[in-house]
């Protein structure tokens, strides 16, 4: 079911004191081969956390043996001290498997700026409880997901049995989810027989559609990292389009896990937008109503306000005529033409999932972003708890 | 104090019954002349109302006698009848006051996809009420000020006595304020003796470092409009640096006026950069900041959370290391070169006025972008009010 679903894993999820509420915090996944291989995608932002600046250069081989992930802080703006806590860390789990310190992946999430003595002492705490306990099966891949959790009310797995291989993976991340990631820590796994180069590829056509679509709050973190490993267990060598569709239904499935567990969100919000000139003006279009505190304040009240994704997406460059736009609202036609259509109280807004359609008529292009209504526990998560 | 302080204009603003509670929603701003000069900017957004479809057309010679204004509707993305409104409106002023309808500017404010027939015949039985109702004096300037209140909480004006000449003006908007203007309707007027271009440049160096620099809650309204109109009757012909100089200090005293009084906010926060690159460096860091819905509502929660800035900032391509950045919020610089300073625990939230500054040991150029806390009350007000 999760991160040790395919052949060749195992994982641990321990308590090492870094939550000031307790609670498992250190996760631990192991490749036990015979292959190595493996890929990565990091966010974007140029503010990059040290687990993140670390790991880049140790992937960029194309192998990696190991992933090790905490909660509880995200070591990040802390300095050379912090950069030497995620050495010191990478080392640890490599002595204790008997691996080099470069094929160790680190993940960290949490509050920017912690990256203290007592940070590292949890951290490198952690590593030799997690060593101890590591262990295959599903009891342990669910260990390791709820070791990273932070404000998720849920851990986050997933799994897809393809022909002869498998594809399992576990997320986490409720919020600062935007383009480009989010404070989001992924790791897929998979029995296939697949070299770091077709991996890259399949994690990066992936990661492309389905993360990367992913807009709750517009905002990047500095630590996101979406990481898959290849153990070869299965002993089965899929084609490019296997291993694609597989990775990308895992990564699918665990995105739409992220987006229904949004922080403070009452509304999963589908942005469809059809007849594109291009996917990238589809997604450039889509992504201006996603970022649009008017309209996800408008969403929360139930309220179709087909006049602030108009205003919205007419902010951007995108092939389309703002005044030749066809949107609908659950189905209902509430705008065409540029003009008011059917009556905004045929529209139904009180489930939880929430379709918007643009029709741009410009095109054959077609793009979906997924974000979260603003709501008021969205302001109070924001506000009162410090992440 | 207002839109007729400066010789040669008169004012009125009256109840049309566009507005569902009652109250004055129509304003009229007549230019006496002698000069008839005007100058305006308007939305960047490609989906423009029906008024500044108009009014773009009709001030395109630099001429303007008058501006009739109007609330409760934004008469945008109404088709070719909500066009034909415009025009009329245009068309019935200039009949009372024997002008041509090119004469005359058109704005609007209120919800997309309202203008229909009853909307129509408001805003005529507008323009005859207020066309009986103008007179010079402060009185009546506060009059128009109030008729294009929406959100707003009070009527927004300034004034400025420059040598010989003055200028004043008016504006509405309390949401939606976002670069490239806001929903935001701006009267400016001035009886110094300028010509249209010279107006057009004061006009645009102006808002570039005001109105421009407001980004309130990142969207962009369709009915954005700033307009400059010069009578000419003070006899003084100012040089360009006078004129742009009192026009700026107008469109500044109405900025923080707008500024202070957006929708919902608790703090009026002023986001300083320096030591920027470039003077677009430093616009961008500062807006990349002032759109973090996280950093926004971690002011609400007067959290001084400079990892959410160092993340916000990491976003941008402007050129500057991330790990060499200083950030001080009211005064206490919690971040120095990308690590811990001084204690969150120094730092005092609690005043509705937020200073943050930026460092970036980049160059010598400097910007600050204002920008308010994402909070329940602003959560409240765009859901439960369709605007």
């Amino acid at each position: 079911m999760s991160v040790t679903a395919a052949a060749g894993f195992r994982a641990a999820g321990v308590a090492a004191g870094l939550r000031a509420t307790g609670g498992a915090d250190v996760a631990l996944v192991v490749n036990d081969g015979p292959l190595d291989s493996a890929a990565a995608v990091f966010t974007s932002n140029r503010a990059k956390a040290n687990p993140v600046l670390w790991s880049q250069q140790a992937i960029a081989g194309g192998t990696a043996r190991a992933v090790i992930l905490n909660a509880g802080g995200a070591n990040c703006f802390t300095g050379a001290f912090g950069f030497q806590t995620t050495h010191r860390t990478a080392e640890r789990v490599a002595e204790r498997l008997g691996i080099g310190a470069v094929d160790v992946q680190v993940c960290s999430t949490g509050l920017i700026g912690v990256g203290d003595e007592a940070f590292r002492a949890g951290v490198l705490r952690g590593v030799d409880l997690a060593a101890d306990a590591l262990a295959p099966g599903d009891d342990a891949g669910l260990a390791a997901a709820q070791a990273i959790m932070t404000t998720d009310s849920r851990p986050k797995q997933a799994v897809v049995a393809a022909d002869g291989f498998t594809v399992g993976g576990m997320a986490k991340g409720a919020g600062m989810l935007a383009p480009g990631l989010a404070t989001m820590l992924v790791v897929l796994t998979t029995d296939a027989e697949v070299e770091a180069d077709l991996l890259d590829r399949a994690l990066r056509a992936a990661t492309r559609v389905t993360f990367d679509r992913l807009d709750s709050d517009g905002c990047m973190s500095t630590n996101d990292t979406v990481l898959l490993l290849a153990s070869g267990a299965s002993g089965i060598r899929p084609d490019e389009a296997a291993i694609t569709a597989a990775v990308t239904a895992v990564c699918d499935d665990l995105a739409r896990q992220l987006h229904g567990d949004a922080e403070g969100a009452s509304h999963d919000i589908a942005i469809e937008v059809r007849h594109a000139a291009s996917e990238d003006d589809a997604v450039v279009v889509a992504r201006s109503v996603a970022r649009s505190n008017l309209f996800k304040a408008a969403i929360f009240g139930n309220d179709p306000n087909w006049g602030r994704v108009l205003a919205a997406i007419g902010t951007t460059d995108a092939s389309f005529d703002p005044y030749a736009v066809d949107v609908h609202f659950n189905g209902v036609r509430v705008c065409h033409a540029g003009e008011p259509d059917r009556p905004r109280e045929e529209v139904d807004l009180s489930p939880r999932a929430t379709s918007i359609v643009i029709d741009l008529f410009a095109g054959d292009a077609t793009a979906t972003v997924r974000t979260n209504d603003l709501t008021h526990d969205y302001v109070h998560e924001n506000s009162a708890y410090a992440s």
